[in-house]
């Protein structure tokens, strides 16, 4: 009686096995569930299913709570790395030209890029609102995969939280990377001095106007597009040629007249622009009108300001041409030695006005 | 009268220019606006008063978009890199013995931690809702401060984002973290063996518990608090007696019930847990009768579930038992050859019940 008993026990543990085993799969919920959040079952299928089959790379694919990687291999004698970080909430989550995934890789890749860094690894964490549609984020994953794979980086571990409706609005990304810099390149916003020129490579506020514009909550239609694109290999370009870049940032939240106010603070020099040198295109030139909006203040995800010293810059200048994200380049002013820590623009009127730092808000959610 | 219109619009710039030098320094508001995070020079107000004052390390004051730094003189030869991310979504944002500025600190520590990884550079990045008290963030920046300093890591980089009231709840915090493991250590939840112990390094689901209190939702009062400490000097503990060790991973999300399943999983093994050893303190199980729940599935910050050879288990036990974090240690169970990917939980009863990963959701939002 004893054993028949204990044989019985044993054949329902065996076959509730089987059922366990049966269960472990794909993703079948249409939205998110906060069970996708739980660290558990439905949590591994999502990850399983969505990040690391579209990722794909070996290092992501061991699944542990970190990547673990021999970085040492990578590097000579002298290099440094970079680290940075940067979490994404744009709305819409697609808008002409881009979407948060692709943004979220080319943002962090291009704060790597600027300190002369060649990008390897990202991070990628996500916070997702509950009831938020599987199929989106799969999409929003194909494309980061996309993005990661042109600016030639592994995303190798990440993260996944769920919130409750109402609680973070549909999803927002965190990627963190890592990239080496090489020991002749020294770039910073403290090195810039009086004399240097300023180059941009190409026209401003495309990707804040098409933010504005994708919000469908202004009766405008435009063609503009958001200028994402990763700058890694335009920065290879540049410093193959000139490895003295002095300063060099991408101009995001705040728009170009954002860094090189910060430029000029971190260095204690005067920076001039010339108003009629800074490209802007029609486009957003009409937009920015009808709204009262300047363009020196809009987003970009593709444009980088760089500094360097007056007798490098046709040469810079000359190399950025010859890179397709680097064509439309332009030396836009100088650094005088005074007034200090202030950025003037000189108008196409001939007289100079300051070009302060953003003070309020814009535009916000653009990146 | 040219000249002197000259004279006078230079003097007015000037007087500009001293306006704007004056209007740079502190964050006077009482609660986060949509400026905070627009770029510009509220964000940097933001960033500097809050942020930057309260880390206060060399690499995250030069106030790059990236950390950058020498790792090769803190490697040996064979050390690996490790790099981990974790978001925080933790409501309430302070509960028994915690906060999610600490947690933010200790979950990305104890991440790079059960790895063997030596925890070095943290990043920073915060997305805030609008109107979030600036007290608050400046309380929770301080309690990662000194959770850092703890863990003995500093936080080098950040990013700070603000949303539209109700787009996102109060405050998310994204730490990523890197850290070295040295050549003689490979942990991964893939080596593990049949004959293995399995080891706990103290009482289950105090994290857990003291959320689901902490929210006030339930009638209770209780002394449970949260268990969130920094695991890496236990781990250094453990690996300068037994460098060996198979596997390790810290009992987040999911619990203890979680991570059992993933090592039973990744090694193909299966894992018998005896249910009469594992600890939960009196509290917490009263708790876990009250409400339904299962402690092997509480959430904790500060347990790490080690799984050693047999020969090992004595001596890695005295180890833990000689940490102040490991005192409570205990073998709970052992690795057996099948049924794999299956873990047993042997009751008190003396029978054999299959413990599965976490199916739906316990508690959402404990980390």
């Amino acid at each position: 009686m004893k054993i028949t008993s204990h044989n019985a026990s044993h054949n329902s543990l065996f076959q509730n096995i089987e059922r366990v085993r049966r269960r472990r799969g794909k993703v079948r919920e249409r939205n998110i569930t906060l069970a996708h959040g739980s660290g558990g079952k439905a949590m591994q299928d999502l990850i399983d299913d969505i990040f690391v089959d579209t990722f794909d790379n070996p290092i992501l694919s061991q699944l542990e709570d970190q990547a673990s990687f021999n970085i040492a291999s990578l590097m000579e004698h002298g290099d440094k790395l970079a680290l940075t970080t940067d979490s994404y909430v744009v709305d819409p989550l697609f808008f002409p030209g881009s979407d948060i995934g692709e943004l979220a890789i080319n943002g962090t890749v291009n704060d790597l890029a600027v300190s002369g860094a060649k990008p390897l690894y990202l991070t990628c964490s996500v916070i997702l609102e509950e009831g938020f549609s599987v199929e989106t984020l799969r999409r929003v994953a194909t494309s980061m995969k996309s993005a990661a794979k042109k600016a030639g980086v592994q995303i190798v571990t990440g993260d996944t939280k769920v919130v409750h409706r109402g609680a973070a609005d549909k999803l927002f990304i965190n990627t963190t990377g890592i990239g080496i810099i090489r020991p002749d390149v020294c770039i910073s916003a403290n090195n810039i001095q009086p004399g240097d020129a300023v180059i941009i490579n190409g026209e401003l506020g495309n990707h804040g106007a098409a933010i504005l514009i994708a919000r469908g909550e202004l009766a405008l239609e435009t063609d503009i597009e958001s200028d994402c694109q990763p700058l890694h290999d335009l920065v290879k370009t540049i410093l193959d040629i000139c490895p003295e870049v002095r300063a060099m940032r991408d101009a995001t939240r705040g728009g170009l007249a954002t860094v090189v106010n910060e430029f000029a603070l971190s260095s204690n020099v005067g920076i001039r622009l010339k108003e009629e040198c800074i490209p802007v295109c029609e486009e957003v030139k009409g937009v920015c009108e009808i709204l009262g909006l300047d363009p020196l203040y809009l987003a970009n995800e593709g444009k980088l300001v760089v500094v360097v010293g007056s007798k490098n810059a046709e040469t810079v200048l000359a190399a950025m041409h010859s890179h397709p994200f680097g064509k439309n380049a332009r030396i836009i002013g100088e650094v005088i030695s005074s007034p200090t820590g202030v950025v003037l623009l000189k108008t196409s009127f001939g007289s100079d006005r300051i070009l302060d730092m953003l003070v309020g808000e814009q535009l916000p959610r653009i990146c």
